[in-house]
């Protein structure tokens, strides 16, 4: 039978009244909320072909068992960040469980292959401040041991929120053997961004996550008094900031898909009397090439020593974080596209910018593929988030299209 | 007898011994070091031929009465901010105490005009935010109305500061009368600048103080993901900021003695991973001719417009305060820069930026001249203020030579 895209839109009104309140979604992992939006989602279980279990990570299975032990994954996950909107996780957990449904009716319990549904567990990493958690357990790319010591604003480490859920830390890397004899993740997502809607289209096709470098740049220059020193004179460290400021932009531009952001700027002494002297800016860079980020990098480093020297500053700078870029299946792009096409009449191929745990799954060497959903305004984060009710139906349609494709391929 | 320079430099470590601890001088007005500066100040005052009180405003007023009632004052503050240097503000009235002592014993106690000293009260305002306190009651430019309400950081209130200092707030116009036959106002400054250093001048001649526009310069952009938001759609308030931070140089720069300072910027929401949908930024324009202030605001304003438009952006401006320029006496500083050169050579002469008791008293109507002297790396509001000791000697020398050309004028 085909899926009922309404059901999944009733489903997320009903998780939303469950779960949000008049300032938006609070399924903050390792919260009571959360566990309540995971109970709420197991009790739909009940009367359909599926076993269910948590992992040594937190992450929860649904099982729908096949013909063959060979797996399709269909992921995302149900926590959201503090005041979040309605569709950011969930929108991907209950499309994937209204295929799991049409497909456990259509093989009356025993499809070709074996179908899993995975929610991870705290993909946003808002309340610890450590994202893609159980996805990257599952992965094998999380060691506990950085992680241990964090804590939440109310000082509760990591370790006890963790034990009041079942999950012991020392022991998330057994979610590994999850991955048994996974042939392929599949991942539906608002897209948290313009590009869909500016082209009109419903949804799009995920390429892989951009990786990202993160670094914090402070110029040196000499704090000065804004009356007695001449403009001539000045080693003023926000007009070396500015400057960058400027340029990061061209250098972005020169690529389709690359970004470059200053996201935060500090002035010290910072005040109206004072030439700056010393500014603290954040610069965040991505691009789903590896070298296409590396000569970003490069560009703006040099402009950065070149526009200091112009100034009188100096400038250092130091890493926060980096991740390289993490590709997508080719196969699975193509599927992909195709679903999308059969069922909405246009594609479009175009990175993420925003992590997933699909890139967690991906560096696991499985075959993974994602699909974006129209975000209205681009607006994530927000209560204000919104994807247009056709576009949600469309979605669910694509999906249900794209998982029978990859089962196919996976017989 | 030639006045002692010797003699002032010795005043100076005495007093910097007496109120100043290892992180600098801490005579802030209204507060027990302050006090015992003035004690210590009026115990040089005994076996001299003046009389001494404090007015209304809690000006200290040392008089040393003249042939005649038209006077001549010698003025500056002897209050610093915390953490202060040794020279800013104490220099002028112990080098305007060394003159004095020296026409008292010239002319037997009995100069030709009546000679007066003055210590302003709270000339740098730190500790309730109100600068020029005592030389704007002085010059009946001070309305009480505006700051009875001001309070310091532990609360305490302006009123009764001063009322433990015996000042009654409501009173202080009285300062008024003080101004009497006052024929002309001379102060010593410390530059607080680098202009007289890069041209290897011991001394200049004070044009003016520069009148002040200083604002409050909002963009308003739209918050975005970082990862998400294609460079093409963004709509970034820090990038129009850039722009302006940079813009606003050329401006001043067209003007030889304009100066336009960008001192602080603040992003919102200020975080590595999004794009800054707000940025507060202040901007500080000075000039000593009203017109050049003018259009250097004016074309400010038109730029921040037009940077908002090019971003995407709307820009809100909003005065915080303003003053107009205040040029001094052009005879005065025509006597100002013959001293200057009889005693060190070469003069120049130049406005000065930051704003000094003596613009309050040019306000009131008297001519005003002020002499200022090198400052080491134009360094001020800190204890590594300095000046050269052979630069402090000739300024003594040429500050007492600018008295005596003042006096016979006023004859």
């Amino acid at each position: 039978m085909p899926v009922d895209a309404r059901r999944t839109i009733a489903d997320l009104e009903e998780l939303r009244g469950l779960t949000a309140d008049e300032r938006g979604a609070q399924r903050i992992a390792w919260t009571p909320t959360w566990l309540k939006a995971r109970a709420w989602f197991q009790s739909k279980l009940a009367g359909l072909p599926v076993e269910h279990h948590l992992d040594a990570a937190g992450n929860s299975w649904t099982t729908l068992r096949g013909e063959s032990d060979r797996t399709l994954i269909l992921g995302s996950h149900l926590d959201s960040v503090p005041n979040g909107g309605w569709l950011d996780g969930c929108l991907g957990v209950l499309a994937g469980f209204e295929v799991l449904r049409g497909l456990a009716e259509d093989f009356q319990g025993r499809p070709p292959v074996t179908i899993r549904l995975v929610d991870w567990a705290d993909e946003e990493g808002a309340r610890f401040g450590r994202s893609l958690f159980g996805s990257s357990a599952f992965a094998g790319t999380h060691s506990i041991q950085a992680d241990r010591d964090r804590t939440d604003r109310d000082g509760i480490r990591l370790e006890d929120a963790l034990r009041g859920c079942q999950v012991d830390v020392e022991r998330i890397g057994d979610a590994a053997v999850e991955r048994g004899q996974a042939g392929a993740y599949l991942e539906m997502h608002i897209e948290q961004g313009p590009v869909l809607e500016r082209k009109q289209l419903p949804l799009g096709v995920v390429l892989g996550t951009k990786g990202v470098e993160r670094h914090a740049i402070t110029f040196h220059g000499q704090e000065a008094h804004s009356g007695s020193t001449p403009m001539a004179v000045r080693r003023d460290a926000l007009a070396a900031a500015a400057k960058l400021a400027l340029e990061i932009r061209p250098i972005a531009k020169k690529h389709p898909d690359a970004v470059a952001t200053m996201g935060s700027v500090k002035t010290f002494p910072g005040i109206v009397t004072a030439v700056v002297g010393r500014c603290e800016t954040t610069l965040d860079m991505r691009d789903l090439d590896a070298g296409v980020l590396a000569s970003m990098l490069a560009e703006a480093q040099q402009a950065s020593r070149r526009f200091a020297a112009e100034e009188g500053c100096t400038v250092e700078w130091s890493r926060i974080w980096s991740i390289e870029p993490i590709p997508f299946d080719p196969r699975l792009i193509a599927f992909c596209d195709e679903a999308v096409r059969e069922i909405a009449g246009d594609s479009h191929r175009l990175p993420s910018g925003p992590l997933h745990d699909a890139a967690e799954v991906a560096r696991a060497g499985i075959p993974v593929v994602m699909m974006f959903t129209q975000s209205l305004a681009g607006l994530s984060h927000n209560p204000a988030e919104n994807t247009r009710t056709e576009h949600l139906e469309l979605a669910v349609q694509a999906f249900d299209r794209l998982a029978r494709k990859t089962m196919q391929w996976l017989v």
